[in-house]
């Protein structure tokens, strides 16, 4: 009965923004490739950081941004992972195109006012700027802009959002891909609380190890760390630095490995956890 | 006769935005402390491009952001820096603080609608949730935002924008430092059409020599870029890789490192020459 049970069990997997959201699309991806076809549910927060609270105190995994090919690094997510309360299970690499949504018997020629999250409309401004008439107005989400037109029941009103929200709230897409820029593509990471990760299913590969230090301040330490990569023949596909925020003149380091073997991963941890001032490995984990 | 007249020439600073935009301050920084007191003049642009292409094609100088403490690198202009037209010649730190900037007779409780470019309404959510009545406008940036506002003489709107647009449109500040998190800084580069970077003031120190390039695909290579800059003891203060948008599966990375010695950077960029698949110096400059 109790294993009945426990293979009944729903899992709860928090992301930020209201349903319809860029990270709900993700979420969904991300968790049906990585659990079995339980009962997924869905828990909302504001902030990233409340993503990060419910991971450690109350869900099973949670869904965030970590890079976007437009504006790079979220930087915000990054930090959070420095405090090493999660582990990152897996990523997936979501493209961005925005629709103008409304309702299914809207013209574009009625809408009198578009609202979304500030940076999708920041995203969009040539569709602003050939229709003038149009005011904008910003809410902290995308998906609670499309949910709010849903609500409204007013034809003049339009959300940007994408082609998973203008589904979920059942609504029309009046023009479709409105972004500036077509190759905007968004990865996100599913985390659950730190050393709770489960090993991947093994058909899911490549694995890519994401690893983040600090070193000693003196030159020559991030060369040491590059060599031990380079004997091990391994390919960094990401490499940052970021101003430590309460120390300053030092940094911090986020670095990306593509790897073929788990067990190297261990060897090289081992070896680069002689090198650093702190070394945090904030996951090993495949590609959906 | 000539001589007086070169000596007089009025020198123009592209920088995007409205006056009194953050980069319009950044621009008088800059340009007072690397130029002689001739008159500037400014000429503002819509967009990043843009101001690349004026200092290609009819400025003397441009200013642009190039990173922030709370979203990282502002990697479109990474990205334009990698064409290879412009020079870097001079960086400097501005804090940011937002103000919420009205007429000198308007009253907080008074104001319905703010106006300000969408990141900044984004960085001051807590006090519209303080101010629930107050109605958010976007504008594309914080300058046009306070311009609209002296304007319009109208004492019921209100934008949010820097202390040094208060001044510029002689506005009254009616909220100080309104920003949700107070240790934001951006750095912002002054940059020339290319080769023709002059000599910055001997007195100005330390420099800087930022570097960008692409590698050959095959594990080590970044190792070998970071072991000439260990084996010249150069410090690192910036690395960061960013996928080539063009070229799947290929990065670029770009480097900056503190430099006591013009002369070291030349032996360095000679062995770097070898390694790299194309190496672009961006500029070897003074923080001021």
């Amino acid at each position: 009965m109790t294993e009945n049970r426990a293979a009944c069990q729903t899992r709860v997997v928090a992301y930020q923004g209201a349903a319809g959201a860029f990270s709900h699309e993700a979420a969904g991806i991300l968790t049906r490739a990585v659990m079995p076809e339980d009962e997924i549910a869905y828990s909302n927060c504001q902030s990233f950081a409340e993503v990060f609270d419910a991971v450690e105190n109350s869900t099973n995994y949670g869904v965030v941004p970590l890079e976007n090919s437009s504006v790079g690094s979220i930087v915000a997510n990054y930090d959070l992972l420095w405090s090493g309360r999660v582990t990152l299970v897996a990523e997936t690499f979501l493209p961005i195109h925005h629709q103008l949504i409304a309702h299914k018997k809207a013209k574009l020629t009625d809408i009198k006012t578009v609202m979304s999250h500030p940076v999708a409309l920041d995203q969009c401004r040539r569709l602003f700027k050939e229709n003038p008439q149009i005011k904008l107005e910003n809410w902290w989400d995308t998906g609670g802009a499309v949910e709010q037109v849903a609500t409204s029941g007013d034809t003049t009103i339009a959300a940007i959002g994408s082609a998973f929200a203008a589904r979920h709230y059942k609504l029309a897409i009046l023009k479709e891909n409105v972004e500036d820029f077509p190759h905007n593509t968004t990865r996100f990471g599913l985390i659950v609380k730190a050393k709770q990760a489960p090993e991947p299913p093994a058909h899911l590969k490549p694995l890519k190890l994401s690893l983040a230090f600090e070193l000693p301040h003196k030159p020559g330490a991030l060369s040491s760390v590059l060599a031990v990569m380079s004997a091990s023949r391994l390919n960094l596909t990401k490499i940052e630095s970021r101003p430590a925020p309460e120390t300053p003149w030092h940094y911090r380091f986020f670095i990306d490995v593509e790897l073929q073997d788990r067990e190297l991963a261990e060897t090289v941890i081992d070896q680069l956890d002689m090198i650093c001032n702190r070394l945090l490995v904030l996951g090993i984990y495949p590609c959906i």
